[in-house]
């Protein structure tokens, strides 16, 4: 197998990209100057070295050492650190960051857990969770903890999980338990909203 | 113009219809036999007659007098009559209750207030709900009004106009007045979720 | 079943139309006035009385009698009745006409013969066509029949079935039969070319 | 900026990727080891040391002197040396190539010639060309140059370019230039055809 080949079939397995894209990525690199390649090439190679992750909320952060700092996020201290959101990915965090409006503090999963799921506690940074939550109350005076999972099969079994394992922490230190609210979001048509969210909406109505 | 190009100028006006599909649906027409023409011709004649709307909830319903029957719904002695959904039109009525998970009773608008309308009370049926409410107030013990406009720049501006109007009234009979619930429907994504729905998640979490 | 059930009904029968969009075209027609209705309902009725099937091309156009008339096109003297273009259905014939390029005669099909067609005489206006051009042999001094259908897998065969019916006629008068030129069309990409077409724009080139 | 908006942003560039899907791509990349990082690097970095353009055709493939060697197509013994092939690029080539049906040589443009513009000869391989077909008369008996650029204002602005370079030497050496043949493709509909293609279909009839 060549070059081309070999180099497609790794970006063939970057997220939403087909064999045929794969294949024009490589061809519109071949049309480049070796510096570009150069360039990218070095920013992947250091890309473990340049980027850490966070030891606190476990996004990934331009750090220096492995596990050991925290992102500029988790060491400002104009952020609530008595609200702590739980979401999935770095992009959820980027988004919901990116809007502005939450000023507390995240935790990321890393995951979700499967329905069915055997070993849920592999498949998320279940450990990792509830040593921050021991630490927020100790050291931050945790008020509440906002799962802001997403609202699928799977996101919705990773909350179940997320509500058995934090309830006895949350119950002892009357720490709160949320969920982002639930309802019509921009762009839903009351004309086709289905069973689920016209539930929800009339449960929540505010 | 032709028989063709006439009853195609008609088709085009139907919702979400273009020139091509209007013409495609005069061909289908003219595959089927004189029976099927007669059979769908009658029935548009014959729609106003057969089909009335509601004196209360102003819906469509096979009735017999203009204006002067209440529909199966609002007849329905098992529905609670102390809570009345306001909704846009007659299809989010069908889907809604379609999901069978409301009990209450229903008032249909029969459209929306654009944003800047000069004549907004032209626009929805505002005269036969503040009478409608004042009924429910005597007549059924009215405790609840729920706003379920869809949350678009117009549906917002109806709802807004729909509160100025009826605050006075709600407020004097000690009503209630709720909006369907706001934040993540089924299958938005936290990558992907826009500032007003996050806004309206964080808000109203559960 | 009450009538805004039962017309939606025969909407849901219209090409492209699903049950959800066939109630809209319902209370769409209810919220207009008993003229509008009453206009279209006529046009509905009246259609098969306005529009006729030409007698020679077997297309839909607003004629008087039933099998006795041409229609403008067969009439027109401009045309060249030396060339047959041989096409599936109506709105093929339209949208040729429209783009103005061609200058015979047309014989509408009614229909393709899907592959493996018991009876494929009855699929289309076989006999009809075979006796349309034994006319234009003797009246119209007919030259060349040009096959104009799809190029699918029905199309395709319906091509092979006309091919076969018409080669003795063809053959004993000196008529060329062909087919409309296949190759790349306004849209198509060399690298996403398929192999039938690459295959005839290498066999076809210019 | 980090590193994770450096990279980004050069996966920005990629063709047909926004900046939201190179982030998913940098956070992708974050999810694998070390090695995977190393070896889609290391491709790239030597991608342009492995990666040779063909002398004859210049097309990318797996060579080891810049500009010194022929690919495997181009030396293929078992190819019709008489006819040559003009691409617009790689995927082109891979794409008929892939397809199987075509048994003569290739020359990749490397690019087209937007309309209007004012130094044709340098959006594409025009010199290179030239030298190309004058060793293929006297080395390989060329008898035919196919033209197989794309059905779009650009692809016929090039092929009306290449018409006009090449047809002094066709003619002095009697070489037939043709185009990829014009009409019906797979999924074409004589509904929708537009006016160039039902023009095409018809003047190349089969």
């Amino acid at each position: 197998m060549n070059t081309i080949q070999k180099l497609a079939d790794f970006f063939s397995r970057f997220p939403g990209i087909g064999p045929r894209q794969s294949k024009r990525f490589v061809y519109f690199l071949l049309s480049k100057d070796k510096n570009f390649l150069k360039e990218i090439s070095d920013l992947i190679l250091k890309l473990k070295d340049d980027i850490k992750m966070c030891c606190f909320c476990y996004r990934y952060f331009p750090g220096q050492k492995e596990g050991a700092e925290k992102c500029e996020v988790c060491v400002n201290t104009q952020r609530d650190k008595s609200v702590l959101m739980i979401v999935e990915k770095d992009t959820d965090f980027e988004n919901i960051e990116k809007n502005g409006v939450y000023k507390g503090l995240y935790f990321i999963l890393g995951g979700v857990i499967p329905v069915l799921e055997k070993k849920p506690e592999n498949k998320i940074r279940a450990k990792e969770l509830v040593k921050r939550i021991e630490k927020d109350v100790k050291e931050n005076g945790l008020k509440e903890i906002i799962f802001a999972t997403s609202l699928s099969a799977e996101g919705e079994n990773t909350r179940d999980f997320l509500n058995d394992l934090l309830k006895p922490i949350a119950e002892k230190n009357k720490i709160k338990i949320s969920t982002l609210g639930r309802g019509l979001s921009t762009g839903t048509e009351l004309e086709y909203i289905d069973l689920e969210t016209i539930k929800n909406a009339l449960k929540n109505r505010i």
